[in-house]
């Protein structure tokens, strides 16, 4: 059984992506699916499926976690747009979605949810995106 | 011409949404689609697309502005869920959506974006509506 008090990152997204590192706050992930580069930030709190959830204070560490690795994966992408999103309909634990879009992507102009199966990357394409994304984080 | 120096509202917001006032920095929009309750948060600064556009301490202020929304939108509705994003595919302006989702919504689990067409409110029902949710954000 989890221990409320204590952070535990959700099963599913734990299969669905790659760790990233720590920010003071939030996990990074890379969700391993190589249609699209896609981050996603789980804030290392337990209990929390909300913003609301969060004091005042830590949503404003929270907003600078996600621009901080918004700028990282648009530089590293050349993203013509980036797409930030919590939703947690089905994962119920708070994370955000980082995911850099282009025009001609295989879900433009729609949203990424739910288009088809994810396509998982290649080891030597995927560490080498993980390394640039973080080292611009600082984690490595 | 726009003037690139001054905020306006883009046309297909404008078009889909009724304004219900404006916080310190942000515009309070409802969606008219009656199948979602659904605000629509957009910076009053020209030119913005993404949060990184914004300094950080508008970032900041943007995100307490969201969580008002939120937890209006959430009082007035009791939401199970509250779904918050920015997207910007087809809309370049940035605006930030803040959804209200039950189980069994015409669009649950999946995102709200695409499902078909949108059904405007009755006139009374948005008139109640509105005022609940600018009641509880002070502008009315």
């Amino acid at each position: 059984m989890e221990d409320p008090m204590q952070f535990v990152l959700d099963s599913r997204l734990a299969t669905d992506t790659i760790v990233l590192g720590d920010m003071l706050l939030s996990r990074v992930l890379l969700m391993n699916d190589a249609r699209f580069p896609w981050l996603v930030i789980v804030p290392r709190r337990p209990s929390l499926r909300e913003f609301l959830d969060l004091a005042a204070t830590e949503r404003a560490i929270l907003m600078e976690e996600i621009a901080k690795a918004s700028a990282a994966l648009k530089d590293v992408t050349q993203a013509e747009k980036l797409n930030v999103a919590a939703l947690g309909n089905m994962v119920p634990q708070l994370h955000i979605h980082v995911i850099a879009r282009f025009a001609g992507d295989p879900a433009w102009p729609n949203p990424v949810w739910g288009r088809g199966q994810a396509v998982p990357y290649e080891t030597d394409s995927v560490e080498k995106f993980a390394a640039e994304i973080g080292h611009k984080l600082g984690f490595v």
